[in-house]
C-alpha cells in the first residue's frame, strides 16, 4: 500500500478544517447602526481565525514533509494518522470558543484560552506519536531516512507539546497574551531554518512542529 | 471506466463528513462565569465526536481496501456506492442528536441513542449490499480475488448490522452504555487482526466493517 | 490544458455540496420528552436530503460521463462549467427551504416546492448550455464523439428542463407531490438504460440529465 | 518538491470556500404565509452568493494559470500561497455580512460593503505578493516564462487592488452600487482577452486578477 491515497485523504481533511474556520466568525446580530464598532469589537474572532489558519497550514506543510519520508503505509500508521487528523479537525471548536470568550474577561476567558492550548497540546502529541512510531518502525521509511533521523525528529518535536503546556499555564494569567504566544509560535515555525529546503535526506523540517 | 475518480469522490465525501462533525460541537451560550463547568457538562458532544470520527475513519480504511479488489466500475456499482455515501454523509445528524440528548436522560436520550444505532445499521447494510453485489458480479473484481472471497466477506460483514441491532435494543436500556458499545466496536475494528496487511489476495480486511 | 484539474475541482465542489446537505437536517430543539414524535414530524428534512443527495449524485455521474467526451478545456468551457457548479452548489438552500416549509401547508409550502423546482431548472439549463457549447465547438471533443453526437445529447437533455417546468407548476397544486416527482425523476435517471456502459463512443449516457 | 500537492490543497480550499458560500443564504424564519415576499426581500443574499462564487471561481482559474508557470515550490512560495488562501477562505464572512446588511440601508450597509471591498483588497494584494515573489525568484519558474514576464504580471495585477480601493470609497456612497461594481469586475475578468488560451509562454492570463 502506497502513501498517495492516505496523503490525499489527509489533505482533504486539513483543507476542510482550515476552510471551516471562517464559519466561526459570526455576522454581528445587533442592527444598532454601529456595525463598524461591532465588527471591531469582535477582533478575537479574526485573531483566532488567523492563528488557527496558520496552525493548520503549518501542520499541512509538516505533514507533507513527514510523508515524504514514508515509503509504506502500515495499518498502525493509518490509524495513528487518523488520530492526528481527529485532533486537527477538532480545532475549529476551541477556535470558536476563544473567539466567543477571550474579550469577555473573567475566569471564562482564561478557561477558553487554556482549552485552546489543550487542543494544541493534543495535536502536538499526535504528531509526536507518529514520529515515535516511525523511529521504532524503520522498515516503513524511505531509503536514506533512518531510525536515527526519526529519533532526532522525536526529540525536536517534543518542544511543541512542552511549549503548549507553558502556554496553557499562561492562559490563566492572560487570555489575549496566550493567543499572542500561539501566534508567535506559528510565525516561528513559518520562518525558514537551515533545513528550509526539505528533502528526504534533509531530515529536520518535518520535525519542526 | 476505472475506479480512480470513484475513489477520489468517495474520499472527498468521507473527508468532508468526518470534518463536518466538529460543527455539531457547540460553544456554550451561557456566559455564567462557569465555562469550565459548562464545557465538562457537554461531554456527550466530545464523546460522540470521537466515536463518529472513528466510525467514518474506519469506513474510509475499509472502503479503500474494498476498492483495491475492484477492477472495473459498473453503473450499478456507481449507484450502490452513492447509496453507501448517502448513509455515511447522514451520520453528522444522529451524532448531533446524541450529543444534544444523551445526558438529558428520560425517554429522549433512549430515542437519540437508538436513532444513532439506526444510522449505523444503514451504513452496515450499505456496505453489505456492495459486498453482495461483488459476490454476484465477479467480472468487476481484480484477478486473484474471487466470487468466493467476496461471499466470505459478505458473511463476515453481516456481523456489523447484527451487532447494531443489538445496540439499538440496548439503547432503550441505557443511552451512555450504547454509546460506549459503539465506541468499543470501533476500537475492535481498529485492532489489527491476522489480515492486518491488506493485499488484493488477502481478502478479509475489507470485510471487517 | 487538460481536463484533469477541472474535473478534480468539479468533483470537489460536488462532493462538498452533497455532504453539506446534512447540515440542513436540524436537531429538534424542543425537549418535550417526545423526541420520537418530533423526529417523525420532520420527515420532509429526510426526504429532501435523500432527493437532493440523489440529484447531486446523478449530476456527478453525468458530469463525469460528459468530461470523458472532452479532450481540451477552453476558457469558455471553464466558465460554463463554473456556471453549472454555481447552480449545483446552490441546491442546499432550496433543500433546506423545502424541509422547513413543506409540511406547514398553506401557500408557503407551494412556494418552497416551486423554488426547489426553479433550482433544478437552473441546473438543467446549466447542463444544456454545456452540451450546446460542445455541439458548436467540436474541436474540444475527443475523437469518435462528434458534433452530431453532442447535438443528440442536447435534444435529450432538453427533457430535464421541460419536466422541471411541469413540476414547478405542479408545486402549486401539492408540495409533497412535487417532491415525489423530483424523487421519481432521480430514480428514473438511476435505472440503467441501453447505454448503461458509458464509453466515449457510446454517446447517450451523458445526455441523460 | 513539485507543485502537484500544493495545487491539490489549494484547489481543495477554493472548492470548499466556494461551496460554503451557500450556508450564508438563510431560510427565512418568519412563517407569515408570505414566503414568496420574504424570499424576494433577501435578494442581497443571492446577489452576494453569485458575486462571491464568481470571484472565487476566477481566482481558481487564475491560480491554476499561475502555477502552470511555476516549476519548483520553495518554502516561501508555500507560505505566500497559504497567505493567499487565508484571504480567500475569509470571503464567506464579508459575503454574509453584505447579505445581512446591504438592504437595511443606513451607515451599516455602507460599512458592510466597504468591509467586502477590504476583503477583496486583501485577496488582490495576496495575488500580487505571489507575482512579486515570482518576479524576484526566477529560478522557480518554468522554462520560457521569465522574470520579465512575471514583472509584467505584477504591473497588470496592480489594477485589481487599485480598483478595489476605488470600490471601497464608493461603498460609502451606495452599497448596492458597490456590489454591482464587484460583479462587473468579475464579469470583466471572465471575458476572454487576446491571451484567452493560456500557455506557459502566453503570459498575461495569470496576471488578469
Amino acid at each position: 500500500v502506497g502513501t498517495n491515497r492516505l496523503e490525499a485523504f489527509s489533505d482533504g481533511v486539513l483543507a476542510i478544517a482550515i476552510t471551516l474556520l471562517i464559519l466561526e466568525v459570526k455576522v454581528p446580530a445587533a442592527a444598532s447602526g454601529r456595525l463598524g464598532h461591532d465588527l471591531l469589537h469582535q477582533w478575537p474572532s479574526y485573531a483566532s481565525y488567523v492563528v488557527s489558519f496558520a496552525v493548520i497550514g503549518i501542520i499541512w506543510v509538516n505533514h507533507h514533509a513527514m510523508f515524504e519520508r514514508i515509503a509504506r503505509v502500515s495499518r498502525t500508521l493509518l490509524f495513528l494518522n487518523l488520530l492526528l487528523l481527529m485532533t486537527v479537525a477538532f480545532l475549529p471548536f476551541p477556535t470558536a470558543l476563544l473567539a466567543a470568550y477571550v474579550n469577555r474577561g473573567g475566569r471564562d476567558a482564561h478557561v477558553a484560552a487554556a482549552v485552546y492550548g489543550l487542543a494544541m497540546e493534543l495535536i502536538g502529541l499526535g504528531f509526536m506519536a507518529l514520529w515515535v512510531y516511525l523511529a521504532r518502525t524503520p522498515d516503513v521509511l524511505v531509503e536514506g531516512f533512518t531510525a536515527a533521523n526519526a529519533a532526532a525528529a522525536v526529540r525536536r518535536t517534543v518542544v511543541g507539546p512542552l511549549l503548549y503546556l507553558v502556554a496553557i499555564a499562561l492562559a490563566f494569567v492572560s487570555a489575549p497574551l496566550s493567543l499572542a504566544v500561539y501566534g508567535a509560535v506559528a510565525v516561528y515555525f513559518v520562518l525558514p531554518g537551515r533545513e528550509a529546503r526539505a528533502s528526504p535526506a534533509g531530515g529536520p523540517t518535518p520535525a519542526r512542529r
